[in-house]
């Protein structure tokens, strides 16, 4: 099966990022996890995302803050799906780095997330290795069958509580 | 092979839509276009959503402007990936738009492009279809190469025309 | 008497509606709270909205964060009058929220709350069960008078205050 | 039957406040029009506000660009449900209307629209006069049908656009 | 001598006002303090705003977060100068108060203040009191000196921390 | 009587200042204009300001766009009242030359008006220059009466439109 | 002497960049003019910065809009001073391309200009290139020179046609 | 060699600007530090920026806060290159001060960095001090190989945290 990277500018948004790792395991997707700055290490990020076919990726998802410039600069190498994370790291509350991914040009997509949607990053690598159905889609169903659960059971927990004033 | 759906949340998008439908094209990539308000018929929705992968959906490309709530309204409904394009409809340039398809909560992602973004939205499910490698990611390295073409001959072109000067 | 629904995308959403809940309890009106996310129990929430007639709701208050798309989805579902909360649960500070609330396109109106306005959304609840006079009405009157009063006695508190000093 | 009134910060919002004159009427419901600036006209806005229940006004639209404070000084007068329409008359693009309308401290709600919403306020104004059932829920019933009619009408035409080209 | 008015929205504004209060003060300018929500207690505002001529107020300053309409609205009743001050109440940092006080209509100015800028807004109070010469001018002219020798001063100590490292 | 000064960043800013000019002179009140960019000009807008006194300036009304500095680097050479208007100038809409302006630090005070608000500059200034009374105070009690004999002609006459349709 | 580039994302970028081109020819500075978007041909762009030492050049001038990672890619390949404009392309007027260039993380550089800032792009490169003094530091003291007489001839000429009113 | 001079508007921003003289001395710059309100020490500044080339600064850093004008009145000063730090200050997280530096007018340019990025002017300055080679362009040589092998070391890091997992 195909392999999902994970790729963030800096080793400190590793906290964000921990939850796309989570999510993935819990899919049973193997992943890679990588540092590698767009600005400080270009060639690093470079053969990162040109060799990321050859290693069994499937998708990439890339993560930075501030002026995120990361999954652009990896989609520009690579025809693989790039997800993008912008991460809250500045006084700018993300937004900075939101425009940074969402606003790309014609002609290289980045799928933006959003601030700090690390999680959702990794179930849409999910939903896009499930394309053409498998295992993953059916691991899927059985997740969105379990949130509608977590919704209904919420309801009864808050009434009760509301009961109990 | 699979296809695109493309839905809009009113037909005045469909000029901004309109690129989405000219790529798929060049790629040969099939695809179905509908109208579809979140608000205004969410049962439309509903239907539409739910049975897109019976119809032979792979990805559903979604946009909307001003409150943009149709991409996740569909998601809520599908695994299939879905890419949302928010419209420049209102006197916010699209940052209503944009922040009502990016800043989705944890659990149901949608793949949020640029304001007016429908050219990337359909390359970005030309990538999706074409993980896996076969005869998509080659017309995908060939666009690329293009795209690279493209740009040296605009440089000489913008040099000829200082020289004129 | 009619009665208000409180429904609310996350139960981390409560904390900020119990001033619904309380406002709503000091006006004498009965209510009912539910937790229906509007991504990841669509049907949980379609049913909440077109079931709330029959239950004798007569007005619905509807809270979210972030891509804050369950006010509308709920009003796309129903003609009973929906206020919407803006909750601030991202690094925007609630902008997300507001926008996705009270840009909704025309067809479909929601009554948009300031970001956190809980207690505002409970007054206009109970505005709305008062047009054409009754009890309700008279106890606006003198929640009005009480308002007056207070602000008046906090005047002569900070003049003590700078005397004092 | 109760009434609604539109009152407008300056006569120059009146082409952004025709449509929900127009959707009153399209309802049969009543309305009355009036000009009056929360700044230039304080008194005129307390007597039209205080005076409104009066003359049998069950809501009142009002709408105001810029530093928008005529919902909430006209919603300080009086105990009827008021909505906020921001018009966008700066080069903000209706954001300073919009944040001066939603923003309403806890104690006065205003129910905000979108940037020229007034449709949506009109809508609302129904709905708000329906609580309770009657021929004007019916008239909503009938308009919702109506849109999701539309809804299908539009994909259809959509797809034979798509086919003759 | 002429007295300024400080008015606020809330109680909960005092903090932020108090720099007002102190600079007044070491100006020897006497002033009145007051709690008078635009929207909660509207007569009591007007009251104010149009007697604050009789009470020898020649300069009012206004504080308010939020949809900060008091100052707007002292303006409406008074010629005197009215000084806005926006409150950062609200988790969008003061933007929806700067915007709601500096975006006034033609026709009634207010001043507008930085965000949480008390301090200043009793200094334009002196400067509008000390317009035509006498002892305040001197006073200013005297502050501003201080203000120079203390940033010359304030070199003088960051070299020497600089030079001790 | 004291004159006011109106200098502006570009002398493109005029046709916004114009409102400025006219308004002051309907009063009666003389002016001086120039011309005096805060970057391009230093040492000709320290003149300016510090020579205004002694040119029986009262008030300084400062416009400026984009980075919109001269209204502080004005105040900061005089104890002078300092209006500051922020010009729509750039793609930001004036936003840029709002904070620019309205931000000012502690200690030099400028009264910030809206984007393009240069009518509201001059009034303000005619009202500091009426603080006591006299003439002026008078000249803007009858100002005041014909804004709200002005919004009672408005609604009468929208009325009257909408009974012809 | 040393030279400067100037490299655009896009060739409708040029108008914009005009101006920077013209300021520098005005200077009598030698520069090279290329089109390389950051995204779309990344190896270009390597190679235009790995190569600009070599070829002469002393500053790089790189624009670009919407997610603008041209600057930031270029500097990442680069110990040459690069300064980055801003282009206006996108419905959000130019904010996405700010805060893309000007929010570069530590240790990459950028000099980010004002939105469409071309010409001070040039008169900053002609100001790094003026380092340590030589003829191009007379002639930025010479411009300065004109610049305040032209900004002395605005004002007669503004005093002039008010006085022919 | 030429020195780089750090001028800050409040010694409340040293903290910031802290690791700009760190970088610096790390590359063996010499600087000199200041504070000097552009608003409250405006002869300070302007003597200050005058006499930097006398002094032998060949690079100007100037920080600031709020409505950041001093990098601009510096830069009117001087042709000398000035790098402005926009400072987090006060509740709007820094934007006032990004818009105010950056949006400079033609023919003053300044540097903007991001907001609180004290370390890239140190390191702008150091590029344009090296431009034209030397030993400091060795240095730079030296310290962008430093942070490709960090990134390296990163990666290796998290794989190992990873598999300890």
């Amino acid at each position: 099966m195909l392999k999902v990277a994970i790729v963030m500018g800096s080793d400190s948004d590793w906290p964000v990022l921990e939850a796309a790792g989570e999510t993935l395991a819990a899919f049973g997707v193997e992943f890679e996890a990588a540092v590698a700055s767009a600005h400080r290490a270009p060639e690093l990020v470079r053969d990162f995302a040109t060799g990321a076919k050859g290693r069994g990726i499937g998708v990439i998802i890339a993560a930075a803050g501030a002026a995120a410039h990361l999954p652009g600069v990896v989609a520009s190498y690579t025809n693989l799906p790039v997800i993008g994370v912008p991460v809250n790291s500045t006084p700018l509350g993300g937004m900075d780095a939101l425009l940074s991914i969402a606003q790309m040009p014609a002609g290289i997509p980045v799928a933006c997330m959003a601030i700090n949607g690390a999680k959702n990053a990794a179930l849409l690598a999910v939903e896009i290795l499930a394309v053409g159905g498998g295992p993953l889609a059916e691991k899927l169903n059985a997740y969105r069958a379990r949130l509608k659960e977590e919704a209904a059971g919420k309801t009864a927990k808050l009434k009760k509580r509301l009961q109990e004033k």
